[in-house]
């Protein structure tokens, strides 16, 4: 739930690069949905998303982490229609070592691919990293395929995912979107939005459209196909992201893509108490996912920070503060059974558990986790990385519902027959964009269409229908041989 | 040569984007070296040319059209020394029509092609035209499609030739570059360099770097392999490119590259007179290279400046002048013949030539210019553009020197064995970038190396040097196969 301290009296800082409190404290999270103009997501919607995928929402849904959104109706709306949509998410890799709160948007998007069954892209942001950090460039892709390994290790589905780095994937439609994005953001208006400064180099300035471009998908031809407005985008990121998605959608219908819609999550709590992200380059402010059982123990042993009180006396007669108590607040982000969460809560706050019992309880439940991750990433091979990198085109139809292994059932003449580099069977004409038709087309605002424009509409849809039925019936010809 | 007018009133405005004399008279060619802090083409560097090369100097070298430089000396000692380097140009795809002056660099740049016997890569920014005009991205792509076909009519050697467009050829090696030159430039540098304001977009606030990335042999491993330092650059270009290569030439030893030269040209001076470069926009100001004889004819008749006088009788006795007549301009630029055009020199400025028929002149030799390059860019195939622009990888030696046709005699087995994508037999392993190595390494000014350091160094060189002379041998087999 928000907080309900409202206290301006020094403003808190909320940049992609930049997190802190206002006076060094918490994070105010309906200021910041307030301030960034977002909406909170209320118990209706998650109702909503639990009757439309026929699934049990996720503990990082229901228990309010992932907590605010923009337009998350419009593709539930879409979405209950028979639209399809697909998910991105990112990670900037300046780090082999991963935290436990580095998983959280990857398990909760995990819970979103199968949940409604839509193909998924993840961005490395090598290049991001090269320009802000003191890292060499070659370094940095490194960095990018041993995070992979993590991000696969989450249990994604290959065949509907495609991950990639920047510097590695960079190419035609990519840069063709960040060049599009690109005119239409003015240096006042990314150092109003980022922050800039003079100072600031400018692969910095320019890199902003570079983590916008994923939102649309003709960045994709192979997962996608070449039109902007085959499908809506879903982004699950924390909300430190969402400066660059503000940017994204107000440009959207000016390139004539649809605004992508956002599900975000709050920061994931330090060890040593809450204020803002955990640090990478502070070895005792998280848990790594490469920490054994016995540092795990040590660590949350020792650092984790806790509403206990100061002796089992005192503690027995007040009981523990859950609003400061990290084992506490990990658990709600990790323990799944409701029922045994809200008695730990009961018991602990009314004194009957001590601060060493809910600390053992949080190292039960971490210690699977991070050994399961470990053994998970032991077993992602090279030849399984490069098969979620892989720009081979896919075929359309199975990214989407429960259409199975139809990939793998193509003959190699129908891939053969499709033109190179495209998903088979993927909407392939994008309606000409001209300039008084974009808004209309995007449904951004409904301006007038004249009646040739529509007429012309009509026969390039037709065109496309066209020609992706007898993609389709091609497909099915050879899933059937 | 520079012309001796050095009057400060108002300042004159040489950028990429904007070329206006003081008081809108002609450019202070002299000042702009002095302000830009290049050097000037003396009489004995085009003589150690011509005897470098065994050929005679172009006209456009010879009469000061390409009068300024940076440190082309450095290209002449390597050169003399058996070192090899390659030219790079380009050209922003803004028209479908060239007019003469857009053919000068690319005229200059075959001779020296022919001359050195070098490879050349071609660059057509589709990007920063999309970025700075009203147009769409894709018909900027169209452009340098149809541009590339005038530039290949020039007659370049496509075996030693690479013409690519930024859109198509967005790719890692180009982007890993671009991003390591944007790190070490700020905004600040590019507002000065370039005078970008807060109302720039941040396409082009971020497009410098992409211009600038060529300079690096690296950007084309199907060319030059994947060093670095494999090769210098020397840039054929007019002087308002050169705030672009000053910060490249800033920026090359910090990312562990040779500062690229370059050798500059005045402008064209318009066919209504010389006060900056000629416009596009202005049907009259230009003759383009699809303009009829009777067209041309026309234009030059009408619209040529004239510096001759009122009257037949006071032409005779004062005679034309050869500061402001366009005729006689244009034909220092395009008569070959050096004893003609003096004569012409003479019999003008003396009043014995009339105006009408120095006109007469000058439309004899651009007639068989524009009738022969439209002849030559009908003959362009879509097959010789995809030649052109073809990344497959070239064999690295046939593309120095008098080496022939190697890549036609190499059999499919050496092709497929050597690293995809990469120049088949070229320098390989570049020298790891160490920050303390880097200036002493590129001689940029001689740091100390410490003594494991050089011996790394030259292990890694000897490695180098194997690997090279492995894949020669084999390219040599495959040859005499």
């Amino acid at each position: 739930m928000p907080s309900a301290t409202d206290d301006d009296a020094t403003e808190q800082t909320v940049t992609p690069w930049d997190v802190e409190g206002a006076d060094g404290g918490g994070i105010d999270y309906a200021k910041l949905v307030r301030d960034f103009g977002c909406s909170t997501i209320e118990n209706g919607m998650i109702e909503r998303i639990e009757r439309l995928t026929g699934t049990r929402a996720h503990p990082f849904l229901r228990r309010g982490q992932f907590f605010a959104h923009r337009e998350l109706d419009v593709i539930l709306n879409a979405y209950e229609k028979g639209e399809r949509f697909y998910l991105y998410t990112g990670r900037g890799p300046s780090s082999e070592s991963l935290h436990l709160g580095h998983l959280i948007p990857f398990h909760f998007t995990k819970w979103l691919q199968d949940a409604f069954k839509v193909p998924l892209v993840i961005q490395l942001t090598d290049d991001e990293k090269f320009l802000w950090k003191d890292l060499e460039l070659e370094e940095c892709e490194r960095l990018a395929r041993e995070n992979a390994k993590d991000i696969i290790a989450c249990g994604f589905d290959p065949k509907r995912t495609f991950i990639f780095s920047d510097v590695s994937y960079m190419s035609t439609p990519m840069y063709k979107n960040m060049m599009k994005i690109a005119k239409c953001v003015t240096l006042n208006q990314v150092k109003g939005i980022f922050g800039f400064t003079g100072e600031s180099n400018i692969g910095q300035v320019g890199f902003p459209p570079t983590q916008a471009a994923p939102s649309f998908p003709d960045c994709f031809p192979h997962m996608f196909g070449e039109s902007k407005t085959s499908l809506r985008c879903l982004i699950p990121c924390a909300i430190d992201q969402d400066p660059y998605f503000r940017m994204t959608r107000d440009v959207a219908p000016r390139i004539g893509g649809y605004k992508p819609a956002l599900i975000e999550s709050r920061f994931f709590p330090a060890l040593k108490g809450e204020n803002g992200k955990m640090s990478a380059s502070d070895a005792t402010s998280a848990i790594y996912v490469t920490d054994t059982p016995k540092e795990i123990k040590s660590k949350v042993n020792k650092y984790a920070f806790s509403g206990g009180q100061q002796t089992v006396e005192d503690h027995r007669r007040l009981g523990g503060n859950l609003d400061t108590d990290i084992s506490w607040k990990w658990l709600n982000f990790f323990l799944d059974d409701d029922e045994e969460l809200a008695k730990i809560g009961e018991e602990y706050s009314s004194g009957r558990m001590l601060s060493g019992e809910i600390k053992a309880k949080l190292i039960d439940v971490l210690t699977p986790i991070c050994v399961g991750h470990q053994e998970a990433r032991a077993k992602v091979t090279d030849e399984l990385i490069d098969e979620f990198m892989s720009t081979r085109p896919r075929v359309y139809a199975s990214l989407f519902g429960d259409m199975g292994d139809v990939a793998g059932a193509l003959d190699e003449a129908t891939i053969a027959n499709a033109k190179p580099g495209v998903a088979i069977g993927a909407p392939a004409i994008e309606i000409k964009q001209k300039k008084g038709l974009l808004k209309a087309q995007t449904g951004e605002d409904g301006g007038a269409i004249s009646k040739n424009q529509l007429k012309k509409m009509m026969k390039e849809k037709q065109k496309a229908e066209e020609k992706a039925a007898k993609a389709a019936a091609k497909a099915a010809n050879a899933e059937g041989a």
